[in-house]
């Protein structure tokens, strides 16, 4: 059993009984969920955990901080994705029985909460027993405002034709000696999703982040908006310690943007906020899936990445995502 | 290390940070955050967790249908506690290696989030590594709305000469043979509460919901008032397998609401839309701490419940809570 396979379940699942409660605009399965409540802006409202030897080696190997870091930071890239504006989130946070860095961590949880304008309101603490082993699991749900004239940004709205972009650069989120990186200091893109909504309005056709690598999470983008995708490698922004775009395509934890955009819009090259790259790295067709074209071949884009290896697609092998 | 020291760090540092987001009415330390973000009723945010082996024997000897129960019905019953109607819940849940029972849960999750108007939206699944031990955790966030009139309930607000209600029955609510009990099928008071909000308006003064026993939580909502709580144990609505009202304001798991009304207004001794009983269990003095008076003593009440022993007050022992 793998965790997709029992978040399509619920996906489906929920279909059902969402019918009858007229305010859930957009329910399990998405980047966030948009919800509305008032007149004005709807509501977005997202989940995510970390888990210790999961997500981040055992504390105090990974600093405690750095952990409290990235619990907040990650479902606020989901809401980067949706284009939202954060407004407070609260945290569950089951520890060891021995956490002689907990202060420190709820210190970090508070403090970047906060710098991310997405207050810390609330939550609640376990701790386990002496004898009951298990991880460090921190969740943070946070609440926010989809953009006031845009409204939620979605994976599905790309449209045959859309240019493809990316912020920021591909790879090196994980450093396999050290277990650090970028995975524990990323910045969500809350700036950029902002500047990309007031500027491109309803010309910003679909977003999401790439948590699980370019490869895997365009191939999603494709499939939720019911197109194609074709990437082209030797356009990759790679990170510095990066040397092939394979790898580039393959690793996860980038945290930052992907996008469609009406190919008649004009991107900087960077975003003048805050001097982020803005990368164009393909285009959409009509069909399904995605293939990343480097090397003379069209490689099966859904066979990279997290859990998976990767093939030529002109071989014929397919995809398991 | 407490949780509940870990909590008020949380609190106290949260004071500062919370300064400058006007939209944060209520922050840490409450059942339930408040955020006024659009016109119109205020929202509420919360967030609890289950553990397993923690708020429920291990599964299977728990039935996962009411493991998934309790994670939705804990934070429901804080939501009750504020009056609040709820809008959406979203789910982050960690699972052993080996979890065959996930569906179920699953199902249950959504199913009681449904059955309660609080439909499950989003979520986050993680699953440990075969070779990482640890408990299923569940945390389960709810956004609401408070009463559009009332406006959020809080545990301060009780004034002295005020009479103190309690919902339902005392006791009971984990039977330490089977591990089952009402605390894994208790029903979130949210129907009481919103009945007593619209009949008694601002006349509700203070309310909570009573899960660490009612002596602690008594003392409690005193400490938030800042008055004293005198509570009969004659009185006490004891459930039907507890025969001394020093058991029944002990245990904790009772999951009924504790509130405090202005002694002018008439409650009926059950609540017309559900029939669950609503007794006059004591009142509001001022001072500070809450007695427990019974067989000619004054109890100090404080030390009642979850993590605590107990004493006359009388014999000058103090609270530790």
């Amino acid at each position: 059993m793998r965790e997709s396979d029992i978040l399509s379940h619920i996906a489906a699942r929920s279909a059902d009984l969402l019918r009858s409660f007229a305010h859930v605009r957009i329910g399990p399965g998405h980047d966030c969920a948009v919800l509305a409540l008032h007149p004005g802006p709807a509501l977005l409202l997202k989940v995510d955990q970390v888990v210790e030897g999961r997500h981040f080696r055992p504390l105090p190997a990974t600093p405690p901080a750095l952990a409290g870091r990235k619990a907040v930071a990650r479902p606020l890239s989901d809401i980067a994705a949706c284009g939202g504006r954060p407004a407070a989130c609260v945290a569950g946070a089951t520890l060891p029985h021995e956490a002689p860095w907990a202060r420190e961590l709820f210190d970090a949880l508070a403090h970047w909460a906060a710098a991310w304008n997405c207050p810390l309101v609330g939550g609640d603490i376990a701790i386990l027993a002496r004898d009951q082993p298990g991880p460090l699991v921190v969740s943070v749900a946070v609440l926010a405002l989809a953009h006031p004239r845009r409204g939620p940004v979605l994976r599905r709205g790309a449209k045959p034709g859309d240019a493809v972009y990316m912020t920021g650069m591909l790879g090196g989120g994980y450093d396999p000696a050290t277990g650090l990186g970028r995975h524990l200091a990323f910045e969500p893109r809350l700036r950029e999703a902002r500047w990309l909504c007031d500027t491109l309005g309803p010309h910003l056709h679909a977003m999401m982040d790439i948590s699980d690598g370019l490869g895997r999470d365009a191939s999603l983008l494709a499939a939720a908006s019911g197109v194609r995708i074709r990437l082209h490698a030797e356009r990759f922004p790679l990170a510095a310690n990066i040397s092939h775009w394979h790898a580039a395509a393959s690793a996860g934890e980038d945290y930052e943007l992907l996008l469609a955009v009406d190919p008649a819009c004009a991107v900087p090259p960077t975003c003048p906020d805050t001097g982020t790259p803005l990368t164009l790295i393909g285009e959409v067709l009509a069909g399904t899936g995605c293939e990343i074209v480097a090397e003379g071949h069209a490689w099966d884009a859904a066979a990279l990445g997290y859990e998976h290896g990767v093939a030529p697609a002109s071989s014929g092998q397919q995809s398991q995502a």
